[in-house]
């Protein structure tokens, strides 16, 4: 049984302190990402850049990035410019997302949007910013890595947030909108380009960066490729059973849009299971590396429980 | 005298057949650029970035890009991905600059601006892909220059564009607008960063993936200065003397918007005067490269001479 296997697994992993992990490293990534980014003239811009950046959240893309350079005999100090761009990326495509051209939003992590307290028009340039600053950052500031991988990192991270990655899927998100017809081909396709995309980067990032075989990276990436679509589905389902307070942000937003989400497809408790199906196939993948997987088969086990 | 040295140099040039040059290049340039981005799913996002990326323009930047290649020992073909980048940026500067949060225009380069054809979301997100892919493109697509070089190419567009460049730059200007009490020294910042920080790593990316010294870096970097600000005061003059025909964009929009100018501190004739001076500039500081330098100080005497 599938779930029954997915609570032994977890009652298992009791013994790794999953919260003191993140907590260690939120901090160790919230200090990095405070130094990345210094306030200089023209002060507005970087004001900007770091309303969003430093507005916390889960720091779920650089903790992935840092585990799987740990995993794979890395430091965190090779992967954490990469990890802090990973964030400073997340950050711009939320800030240009919440735009009035785009989704429309007031609030994001319990805060007014970019562009409520800077203006539409500094909102979309601290995207750009943030999105230019993310590369050199990589560029500049990652040490003892052999530059070809870094600049394979660069050539995934571009990829990851281009037309083939996030851009894309927004761009047939913001197309479904209203549409009662859409088809689960493109509901996945949208996630798995809009939130995937992203998080497979973060996860084989710090592999690269670390230097892992092939072999070790395609694991990796088919371990991202499973917990990002379970992370849409939990996303899918908190729109709709979380309340406003718990969750940060609006919620019942979908149902107003008429999105089609994938409670929608699949009723709650089918959304549910197979949420649950993909954290075991996640886990199944990173088995091989017994111990040094445990802050991934936690993070999974996380994005499943989470309630915001 | 500055101004009589420059017409002889002018003179002496015409040996140099600026006009065939430019016109081999841009030719090269636009067919690299249209080879870079393909139309794939979800088609409407690739057709919305070469809309822009394919609307013409004179391909400054990536032709200055491949000339210090070529100046500094190396082919064009190891700096074609770094100057298709260069005009993806370019690009995407200008895709969100015509935006209505930013300077709301309808036209550029005589055609309807991306926002008027795509509608505002995918504008914002097409440069958002284009600035993306840059990066991807440069790490991806570069052949035969030491990685090393080729991570210092990223860092060094990617601060021209951001914070610390263009984006800086337009924050500044965005702030002027209307504003009666602009001086000099906010005039020069906003075009230093707004135009001439991409200028800047237009003309020494191509000479850092040759391999140049430090001491041709500099000198490159003087002359890309000095043109950079030739370039903007260019820019105002022809805003105040050309017919929208001739610029195949709005013109005298600076002065609707009230805008401080170089013009509007100078005067027309001191404007031009003072564009000649640091055209003159620029030439000296290439002219130990004698032959080798005659794009660049032709290219020198377009930006003066163009009538849009």
């Amino acid at each position: 049984m599938v779930l029954a296997d997915g609570m032994q697994a977890s009652s298992k992993d009791l013994a790794f302190d999953l919260r003191a992990y993140l907590a260690e490293r939120q901090a160790k990534v919230e200090e990095a990402l405070d130094r990345s980014l210094p306030v200089v003239y023209p002060e507005k811009i970087y004001e900007a850049m770091r309303y969003s950046l430093m507005a916390g959240g889960k720091r779920l893309r650089p903790i992935l990035s840092l585990a799987t350079c740990e995993l794979a005999g890395g430091t965190i100090e090779m992967a954490m410019p990469t990890a802090c761009a990973l964030e400073m990326i997340h950050t711009m495509s939320l800030i240009h997302d919440d735009l009035p051209a785009m989704d429309n939003d007031d609030y994001r992590r319990g805060k007014l949007t970019n562009h409520k307290v800077f203006g539409e028009d500094v909102a979309i340039l601290a995207g750009d910013g943030l999105l230019a600053y993310a590369f050199e950052h990589i560029a500049t500031e990652t040490k003892g890595v052999d530059p070809l991988r870094l600049l394979r990192v660069v050539a995934l991270v571009g990829r990851a947030v281009g037309a083939a990655g996030l851009v894309g899927g927004q761009v047939v998100d913001l197309d479904c909108e209203g549409k009662k017809d859409i088809t689960i081909e493109t509901l996945n396709f949208i996630h798995n380009h809009k939130t995937a995309a992203l998080l497979e980067a973060s996860v084989i990032s710090g592999a690269i960066l670390a230097g892992a075989s092939e072999a070790v990276i395609e694991a990796l990436l088919r371990y991202a490729k499973n917990i990002g679509l379970a992370f849409q589905i939990v996303d899918d389902i908190l729109d709709i059973t979380s309340t406003a307070e718990e969750l940060g942000k609006s919620v019942g937003k979908d149902l107003k849009a008429e999105k089609a989400t994938y409670p929608s497809f699949w009723g709650i408790d089918e959304s549910r299971t197979q949420a649950q199906r993909l954290i075991q196939s996640a886990k199944a993948e990173v088995a091989e590396f017994g111990e040094k997987a445990r802050p991934l088969t936690a993070i999974a086990d996380f994005i499943i429980s989470r309630t915001r």
